[in-house]
């Protein structure tokens, strides 16, 4: 069947049949806004990501399953780096007349996946036509309590940065792609990368992280969304820098500087996050019930701004600072 | 200065810079996400609409200050169909190279003076550059009590149908404008409509309305949403349809049929809603306190169905059904 014999609202059934049925969702797809009973005594968290075509992803690189994964997965990993259990999300799709429902099943099967696993809700969103590429615009909502939130704002002097996972891989992976590769754990890192969201949660609850970011724009770039918003500085070890042995084994074909796109390539979506080193214990414990690697890779300081030390004590100039979208 | 002079963070600050603080934002623009504090008691309501050039709106003949304007302002037509009070909203943009500084400054202005208007505060969102053309994705929430909320699945037998304003404006206003014209009341309807927050609000607050929507995809289209959800039929009066004066001026030299396009034409961001006769007084009262004019144009029945009635009695067949992006 074609997109264009399914109609808009044959699209929007289409999609409400493989939505999980919730108790505090009032009012759930089909009416002109969803209505949702929140928690009594939580915040509602809410941050929304797009994903456009030729700038976020490539149809020729990405299969449909993956992007679902992925388009709710950045979504996740931003309400996990606030430490909020995820509750409901809106998609917006711009859909080409090129795409066919086959890509469009596989896409939300993909995003399904996500979903279930992570117990988020679909409620609404928008579905329209788009003249150029596809769109792919999501709103997540996720709930914590006050006290419990954790912002990039609480970073103080002395404490430690946590880093959980490797980095470095989603942007190799992207490169290996970009050369034809189309499997192997450091695409799949690109193309289908895991929300941190149990470690999130868990340094929320236990009430350790002073100041929490995920990685998407790279670790420098990101750590310096903590250290303008704390309005501290920080000192960054290299040799700390988790790299994972696939990352380890393939750089070496595509530059001698192992350290450039760990540290300004981005997307790899783990958790950066700094807390009192009297918890570091706590810290190390919490993360392995979650089955998540952390490692410490620098420490807070008073003085401004961010130093980068080599393993032989030399000071680091990255190469790239981080993506952003306009420069 | 360029968009790529001011970079992405820049763009973000100099947003943040014109947005209102309000006291229930706990985090606001500038974390990974935003926290609000819902309004004990209250449900929460959200919706999305995306607005992509060169589908819903056509730059040679929109200025960025009336886009601003609209992109908001149909999200709030949908909360003001469930009878919500407007809180907070997520903006994410899709930026093409072109577009220059002073575009986004104009669209900013225009979306804060519908945000100021109606008391909705700007808490996040997403911004990036697109290889096509500029797309804007907005999740907007609001609140109401459980009880009082409007869905489209209330209506019953014998109820009245009511319709805000006027129909038909926009739909040749938006002919006008590709003719040429540039102002004009019909013009000014297609470019920048007015959500109906306060008639929206004060039916569900007098719990009068048994089922609402607002007129996106057409009169008969959206009526019709109305009957599925609730299980019923409707009779339709042309009659009783209000037209505006310029609307009957203008509309003859573009089709004899002067009900197509208030019945299929879509995007009036009108109320269409119904009521029991009981509470017809009340209705007309309450519209004249919020300065707005309601019509009754026909009512609910039990046989399933629309059927739509002439002046003279006889069944009138719509040549256009309402707006399917797909079909």
């Amino acid at each position: 069947m074609k997109l264009r014999d399914l109609g808009e609202f044959g699209l929007i059934d289409r999609i409400s049949a493989a939505v999980t049925e919730r108790a505090a969702v009032k009012i759930g797809i089909g009416d002109d806004a969803a209505a949702i009973e929140p928690s009594p005594g939580h915040l509602v968290l809410m941050t929304s990501d797009m994903l456009i075509e030729g700038v976020h992803f490539d149809l020729e690189l990405t299969d449909p399953l993956s992007l679902g994964r992925k388009s709710l997965a950045v979504n996740l990993s931003d309400l996990a780096a606030m430490g909020a259990e995820p509750r409901y999300f809106l998609l917006s799709l711009a859909i080409p007349q090129k795409l066919d429902l086959e890509f469009l099943d596989r896409f939300f099967s993909g995003m399904m996946q996500r979903a279930d696993q992570f117990g988020i809700t679909l409620i609404g969103g928008d579905t329209c036509l788009s003249k150029g590429g596809l769109a792919i615009s999501i709103t997540a909502t996720g709930e914590q309590l006050p006290e419990l939130v954790v912002k990039r704002s609480g970073a103080k002097p002395g404490d430690l940065i946590f880093l959980t996972g490797t980095v470095g891989d989603s942007a190799l992976g992207l490169k290996l792609l970009q050369r034809g590769d189309k499997t192997g754990f450091l695409v799949s890192r690109h193309l289908d990368p895991e929300p941190r969201v149990a470690a999130g949660v868990a340094m929320a609850v236990e009430g350790v992280a002073s100041a929490m970011i995920d990685i998407s724009d790279g670790l420098v770039a990101d750590l310096g969304h903590i250290l303008d918003k704390s309005g501290v500085g920080a000192r960054l070890e290299l040799a700390g820098i988790p790299l994972s042995d696939q990352y380890r084994k393939e750089i070496s074909r595509f530059t001698e500087d192992c350290f450039s796109l760990p540290l300004g390539g981005g997307e790899d979506y783990e958790l950066l996050f700094t807390a009192p080193p009297l918890f570091r214990d706590r810290i190390f414990s919490c993360m392995e019930s979650c089955g998540v690697n952390v490692s410490i890779i620098g420490e807070m300081t008073k003085e401004k701004g961010l130093a980068i030390i080599s393993a032989d004590g030399s000071a680091y100039h990255p190469s790239q600072k981080g993506y952003d979208h306009f420069a």
